[in-house]
């Protein structure tokens, strides 16, 4: 179960904002979604997070309409994001940024591009080359220079071992 | 005591900024710290936030370089954000162009404008006026057009009552 809600005497925009996406986890989930993830399994096997709360947090985010949930072919759940789940990305961007900028070497970092025409994605979320803010599902993301020796070997981390445009849904294999 | 943090497993930047930011509360205190809030009895009246609690989260943003704290003249400890801390603005302003959208009706919306031309602040971070990216110290935060009927009291929303320029320390009558 999610842990309540306190931040309801608030008025601003932001402590809003955080009763939603400030829950453990969640924003984990709109990453993961805005790199194309949809299925509970690959979210859990890529998140290490345990089955309870990742129900719960999908829940969440559906309740919210910042994920909606369909029923595929196959009978299985699959989530993608909404329009609102997906402005959520400058929020994800910037801390991307900021963690790059603290915790991560520079080899350690992913790079993303702008699938109109290359350039790399700045800080400021724009294209340093054609200067225009490219909406997510306009980047590539690409794997980092250096590989971690310990690397995970779930469905969603090895889709992104090669470059992955944000928002395509995972790449499985048949046995999968 | 602050819970533990989760996501160590994770080599993803996000998650490192989230260990310490997605922890509950914190980027509501950063926020206040934006605006100038400095004491520990101004967050607590201004947030709603218990006395244990505020004091752990305190603690985990100065271990990790995100406030300083500092003895007052006073005696008293004051805290403010260093320069990593004020990294995380774009992350705070994303979620408050996004809080806005979802959640806050117009003239509930607090504006911020350019000290430098008195431009509004536009969605991506950017002065509508001038085309910079302002820095946190550079932004004037005004009241909203509609004030709530329950309006608080506290030191930190008095001063937010008019207009009040960020990173500058909330002003308190003598009598506080």
């Amino acid at each position: 179960m999610a842990l309540p809600r306190e931040y309801t005497s608030e008025d601003c925009p932001v402590a809003r904002a955080l009763e939603i996406v400030g829950e453990r986890w969640t924003l984990l989930i709109v990453r993961d979604a805005l790199y194309g993830v949809s299925r509970f399994s690959d979210f859990r096997d890529h998140l290490g997070i345990p089955r309870a709360v990742l129900t719960d947090r999908l829940n969440l985010l559906v309740e919210n309409g910042i994920l909606a949930r369909v029923t595929a072919a196959s009978g299985r759940d699959e989530y993608s994001l909404t329009a609102k789940g997906e402005g959520l990305w400058p929020a994800v961007w910037s801390l991307i940024t900021w963690g790059n900028e603290h915790y991560v070497s520079e080899d350690g970092c992913r790079p993303f591009t702008h699938v109109g025409c290359g350039g790399t994605l700045a800080a400021d979320g724009r294209c340093e080359s054609c200067g225009t803010r490219p909406q997510p599902g306009e980047l590539t993301l690409h794997p980092r220079a250096k590989t971690s020796p310990a690397r995970k070997t779930d469905p969603v981390s090895q889709a992104l071992s090669v470059p992955h445009r944000l928002l395509t849904p995972i790449a499985r294999t048949p046995a999968q």
